[in-house]
């Protein structure tokens, strides 16, 4: 099952569902996503059961699936990020048993094809391509082995961040606020089932091309997350009830040869960079730059859709 | 302007003016605190005109002013209070010329008088009294003097941290998530008016009673932050619009003669006595224990109301 939310006008948009090929739309029976997740299992039989797509799904305005969260937490799940970035701040490694996360920014989530506001070009302006999940209630204190039910939607997510800011933020220990505005989001949301065995053990298993300014940047695979995203979904319940519509984050898709595969995100190539030649050789993006990304699967078939954004001055 | 939102049934309760006495109350034309948020040059003077109060305000179920926000920031503008948590933590002192700020859980915030539920006696059950204010729509970029005008409304809160989950996520760099988990508020959010000359130069300034199982712990005043709240509001809309109805908070309320007015969290008092004694002596709360925090003006008056509160297994 893929959704998608149009823009009608109101904060949350209205829920469609999307045809397996992904050409044509249906009204949802309820409004919005956010209120779909809030009686997932009553609504899902009822969207599964509808087998009519009346309306051609071209040029309307789409915004994120969920246009706005009540929560948004981003993990950082694959290793060969986290120490690429370490090395490249000149950190230690950080020694933690259980996921990094942070709590992120939820009141936004650009659409797909939305342009990105940013106030300053000098803020080391960087994308970072990743996946996640939607849950439904997840009460405090479950155990990932019973998180996984409570995944009902996989979404793809770019989530944008200002290198200036993030390393002084970082050291404060408080986590970033200034370094990560709204993330974006593709078009689709979608059941894990629709990834057939590209789901497995709680990852999504694809490639993650990412194109910038439009020459290929990377297609890393969402494999070798350290943790799958029940884990992360579990990690955040630990203290609190996770509302229905929490969204959560993988973190920058990256892979160790990332030399090969190439990167999610600008910092990483960077880091790269310092690594090989003594310093980092590729800039940020500037104001007019692009940014593309699409998972595919070994059919070529996209099962997010496609975020294309351009960077604008805000 | 005095507001609360009592129980409904809905996520968002139902808002309602209260008289200056506190005794009583009228139902706001507009339905919810985010919604007049969202409204507010057209909705204030709505409420403003309202002279009868016609309901007796005694024992209703009294939800947060904000049962849920759409975005938490929490600063830690209180420089005793951050000295002495490095001191205690072993970390050098947090180096910034700018507001110290977490992005915190918004989905929830408990009722002045709701039992809080933690899953776990042994992770560090502290409160942390605090105050906030709450914001109409800023837009990316409003630097500090342009701010103070987008406060319409200040509160109290308790932001309830975990302090043994805490210092390991701030070494992480990544902030916290399992060490925060969702704060109280207490009844009444307040136009900055209604504190006369308490309302200086974006701060509260005035005492903060703290009683830990109906002991007196702190009164620590809240003038002495050192960014007010309009330069939190800029610190916060730096790269991102803020929606209406974002809260952002002070941090615990903390004054360098924390010896004589005692302090707004257990973790404060625990680091006083290991500068004095070498180690702490006070344990963090029990189930059962309970906290009272109140702010008071000259006249002994509470315009913010009460929060009382029991600690609970979750």
């Amino acid at each position: 099952m893929r959704l998608a939310t149009l823009r009608d006008g109101s904060k949350d948009g209205r829920l469609v569902l999307v045809s397996s090929d992904g050409l044509r739309y249906a009204f949802s029976p309820v409004a919005t996503l956010q209120a779909a997740l809030e009686q997932w299992d009553a609504v899902a039989p009822e969207l599964l059961a509808m087998v009519q797509f009346p309306e051609p799904l071209a040029g309307q305005d789409i915004a994120a699936p969920m246009p706005r969260a009540w929560q948004w937490l981003d993990g950082s799940a694959f290793q060969s990020h986290g120490d690429l970035m370490c090395q490249v701040l000149g950190m230690d490694p950080i020694e933690t048993a259980v996921p990094l996360m942070y709590q992120g920014v939820s009141d936004k989530f650009y659409g797909p094809l939305d342009d990105v506001k940013f106030p300053d070009e000098t803020l080391g302006i960087d994308f970072e391509g990743e996946f996640g999940v939607i849950v439904d209630a997840v009460p405090m204190g479950t155990k990932a082995a019973d998180a996984m039910d409570h995944i009902k939607l996989v979404v793809q997510i770019n989530d944008w961040s200002l290198r200036a800011l993030a390393g002084p933020e970082m050291k404060t220990g408080f986590g970033w606020v200034q370094a990560k505005p709204p993330c974006s989001m593709a078009p689709f949301a979608i059941t894990p089932d629709e990834l057939g065995t590209d789901w497995r053990n709680g990852r999504v298993c694809l490639n993650l091309n990412v194109a910038w300014n439009g020459e290929h940047f990377g297609s890393a695979n969402g494999e070798p997350m350290g943790h799958g995203f029940h884990e992360l979904v579990a990690h955040a319940a630990r203290t609190r009830d996770l509302v229905a519509g929490t969204v959560i984050g993988s973190g920058t898709v990256s892979n160790a040869n990332f030399r090969e595969v190439g990167s999610s995100c600008i910092a990483e190539r960077r880091g790269i960079e310092v690594i090989d030649q003594g310093e980092p050789k590729t800039n940020f993006m500037k104001f007019g730059d692009t940014v593309h990304m699409e998972a595919v699967d070994a059919d070529g078939r996209a099962p997010f859709g496609k975020i294309a954004q351009e960077v604008v001055r805000g």
